[in-house]
């Protein structure tokens, strides 16, 4: 139905210290940081620490631990950026808009009358991403 | 931070037998059915049994019971609608584009170069959703 998982996306570089994040949370099952290509202030991501393309391949276990991770982000995005509301957002394959082949989790905060902006390669400041992780981090300690 | 949960809202009353719904899936923690404004072909919701108004409110235990059914539903509507992909969305509160307050997860398969309906107000003909409810009960099965 689905290939098979690419241990050399950039998503499992990250997990593995390959690759530098903005880091806002870890826990057993996850790690989340911030989108660098963001569709609103506050964009992150949560991602599980197992192998998993989707929705589909993640095992039970590692999808409830990665449920209860989102929503400990979301809870201290939402109070970080004094949203209104949040998207939560979750691709499975090209068809669906994934673009990295390890499971993901938007946490997009939302405000009245502020749409979301289209999904871009257009990469955020690093000071801002800096400043979003920092905000998101003191709303989690 | 946001409203409390009013226990008359539409997906309460479905819960409790007072409307009716396409239902595709059922079991200790969540509801399964059509969605009726659908904004593609398949489109089902999931909802905890749990009364919560969102990612927020909702116990880490309802949550774990919710992402497993989500998981169990959206195998058997990938299948039944032979979809290439598939979109998860969860929105909470109305700057989010929230409309019912009863946390739902919405599933909506995606094929390659068909975007998404815009939400509308427009309901599916009753035909249609007892048609795809059939496909993905037969998935489950």
């Amino acid at each position: 139905m689905s290939a098979a998982y690419d241990p050399n996306n950039i998503f499992a570089k990250i997990l593995r210290g390959e690759l530098p994040c903005h880091k806002v949370y870890e826990d057993e099952h996850v790690l989340a940081f911030m989108d660098i290509m963001p569709r609103c202030e506050g964009h992150t991501l949560v991602i599980p620490k197992a192998p998993a393309r989707g929705l589909l391949d993640i095992s039970p276990e590692a999808l409830a631990g990665l449920a209860l991770g989102v929503q400990t982000v979301a809870a201290a995005v939402m109070k970080a950026t004094m949203a209104d509301g949040l998207t939560i957002l979750q691709s499975n394959e090209a068809a669906a808009g994934q673009v990295v082949f390890h499971m993901h989790v938007h946490i997009m905060p939302r405000w009245e009358g502020v749409k979301l902006a289209p999904h871009t390669s257009q990469m955020a400041p690093k000071e801002a991403l800096i400043a979003a992780a920092d905000k998101i981090r003191a709303a989690l300690a």
